[in-house]
């Protein structure tokens, strides 16, 4: 039976999604509570890698196996041999030609900064810390630049060797918000390339920090140089939020 | 000088407030921190022993130095020092003679749960997961029922070997409240014996289940009886919120 589960994580002990040698990655996490639960080890396909440090409100993965159990009973077995920083919190049954990173359609990450004096020990590793007040609604007149068609090259981690027609991306929605001294960055596009928004998010602390003004995203998208933009904000803000497969679903 | 500290602290990684051989404590923390600064160990008092895996948004503890250094300087540099999940988020010159833990007037202790069909990797360890939906209205009854001064003996943990009269304590305010499935229960006493909130937080737990009535804590109290009361619930739930030294900050 095939299965689409969507998982809730949080990335702190794990060294990302993709399964590799001697190091504890949430692939291999729930492979082994598969494992648990069917008694053989299954391959599980993922809809994005996800870099080590970060989190996920609703990451997707495939799992096909053998017997079919409804997928009611397969969320509750895999919840009980997962541990704590983890959970399945959808499964359905897949059409038997799902693939959970080829059918994307839209995904929406989430970047999380508190600005406040002291850090708080119940957000770090869930937010990124910013001793300073950040002015959030320059922030918020930059992410409004982002939206549309661009060449996203200048917010690539240099050493990506993609050829430069996979660069041009569609951001359908970018916004700032902020709740007392949490702020969100949100966004969501068909597709994101290597450090993307962790660049964004960076560039984009700079802007909420006066540094740079909120008019030079435009510039920055155009020179296609990563070396115009600001630097790569830390993993423990970035939330793979939400992955979408229609168009309806992504509010498209 | 003396100084007044209030801590928050993420305690899943500690052995509780106080030192003891062989286990980190925050305490003993909160002493490295002060050696990194000071370089002396200096004891430090605390307003309450909290137990293993228990948090606080406001512990408050008191630090003697023979340096003076300013308090703002003294918040800075301690928090360099400490790990990221205590933070020090305040720092005032105290009285000579100040004590936390004798010139307490009231504290106020959270228990906080969510009632979610699955689990959630983000609030595991910092509050107790319960997977049916909880009867809050009825649980909000049978808060109400604590006010007031009692004995306490039926909400104090077996093998407690303290003088009757010491059970006698007055719960000024007692409330649950709910939002969207977070659920959490606030109390303010002048004085909590050993595990009472657990035991408060176990037992009306049980009557949101509809396991007991919300009367019944009045029958409970009067019994005196340990063995009457609800189970002890599980510290991951359990934040010492605030320490009040004088009546009006209490708001009482």
């Amino acid at each position: 039976m095939h299965y689409k589960l969507t998982l809730c994580y949080d990335g702190t002990a794990y060294c990302g999604w993709q399964v590799q040698p001697n190091a504890p990655t949430v692939c291999s996490t729930l492979q082994d509570a598969v494992e648990a639960v069917y008694k053989t080890r299954y391959d599980i396909k993922g809809c994005s890698r996800t870099d080590s440090g970060v989190h996920a409100n609703g990451f997707v993965a495939a799992l096909k196996t053998a017997e079919s159990l409804p997928p009611d009973a397969v969320l509750r077995a895999l919840n009980v041999h997962l541990p704590r920083d983890i959970a399945v919190t959808a499964c359905e049954e897949a059409p038997e030609n799902f693939h959970p990173r080829y059918d994307v359609v839209a995904k929406r990450y989430l970047y999380r900064i508190y600005d406040a004096p002291v850090r708080d020990p119940f957000r770090e590793g869930r937010a990124l810390h910013h001793p300073h007040r950040l002015d959030d609604a320059a922030m918020a007149k930059a992410a409004a630049l982002f939206c549309g068609q661009h060449n996203f090259s200048a917010f690539c981690s240099a050493g990506g060797k993609i050829p430069e027609e996979e660069r041009i991306r569609t951001i359908y929605r970018c916004s700032v918000t902020r709740a007392g001294d949490d702020i969100t960055l949100s966004v969501t596009g068909d597709g994101f390339l290597y450090n993307m928004v962790r660049i964004m998010a960076g560039t984009m602390t700079e802007i909420g920090e006066g540094r740079r003004s909120a008019q030079e995203i435009t510039k920055i998208i155009a020179s296609r140089d990563r070396a115009r933009a600001g630097i790569t904000a830390p993993p423990e803000g970035l939330y793979l939020d939400a992955v979408f497969y229609d168009e309806k679903e992504a509010g498209l």
